[in-house]
């Protein structure tokens, strides 16, 4: 549990990475509050904080990963879990990479880390999910080897599932087999 | 997994407990709408909403508990799981009781069967969390046996942390050993 883990080889030079601690919570506040671009307005970005409470640092923090560049500001994150119910699946809750930091690698490296860590707890399944209107973690999804799970209607090509996670919560929901 | 469980001694009659499963969601959300007595206005409700996405039902419904009545109606839920990076510890996310079924001891039947349960995971610890305005919940988990954690400031004589779970977002915080 929280092993440190220096400089990877599959990181941008300079950056290092760990697993998150519960003092690294105001931080991802923060990150969940300017990574967006303002996706979804006021309530997007109040959204965003409230799916990940702290919790997920205190319980969840030996599946998750957490770079910093060399002056320790945060470069990037993945807060996943192995799904307790399934014992074939591993949850991937949010993923987020500094603005400046995109295309380089870093959102990719940490998926494959991820995917990695949980094959040796068993898992040969992963899930996750998106909104609707957020159309370049879509892609992203598809690039990364997710199927798109069917959807009760389509939009933009997209099967959606419409109040997914709560009335007016509509998602789009990602299976990848390891 | 999601064993079935019948009608149980120490519930209320006519009422039966199992293990929620993902179609149960849009019945939770209805009660995270519902039940609070508006605590907290518009806010406080979307807040209790987005805090119990779809995920707790798919991966840690093993731990949780959904009590119907006989006529299938939901009068109870315990939503809670097992930490997976403190071997110690067991956490309790969200529980409901319906208003008219407050006093009956169906909120405590349930933290009950949730303490054996986790005991024969081998943990010795539950944690859970409140806000700070939810006078009656801070006094119930204290009649649970529970401990308030210390808390930067006090507010009506109870500990509170103050942005615990993101800006704005205060908490109360509780431990119990078991």
């Amino acid at each position: 549990m929280t092993t440190e883990l220096t400089p990877a080889q599959d990181l941008p030079p300079g950056t290092a990475l760990r697993h998150p601690t519960e003092a690294d919570h105001a931080r991802l506040q923060v990150a969940l509050t300017e990574w967006w671009g303002g996706l979804g307005g006021e309530v997007g970005s109040m959204q965003r904080r409230l799916m990940v409470p702290r919790l997920f640092l205190q319980h969840f923090a030996d599946t998750s990963f957490w770079v910093e560049d060399a002056d320790g500001s945060l470069q990037a994150f993945l807060i996943g879990f192995l799904s307790q119910t399934d014992p074939r699946t591993a949850y991937i809750h949010y993923v987020g990479v500094h603005p400046e930091r995109r295309r380089s690698g870093l959102g990719s490296a940490l998926y494959h880390r991820f995917f990695a860590l949980v094959q040796e707890h068993g898992r040969d399944r992963v899930r996750c999910l998106t909104g609707p209107n957020n159309l370049n973690s879509i892609a992203y999804h598809q690039r990364m080897g997710f199927r798109v799970e069917p959807g009760e209607r389509t939009e933009d090509g997209v099967p959606v599932q419409p109040d997914y996670d709560g009335p007016g919560l509509d998602r789009v929901t990602f299976v990848r087999d390891l």
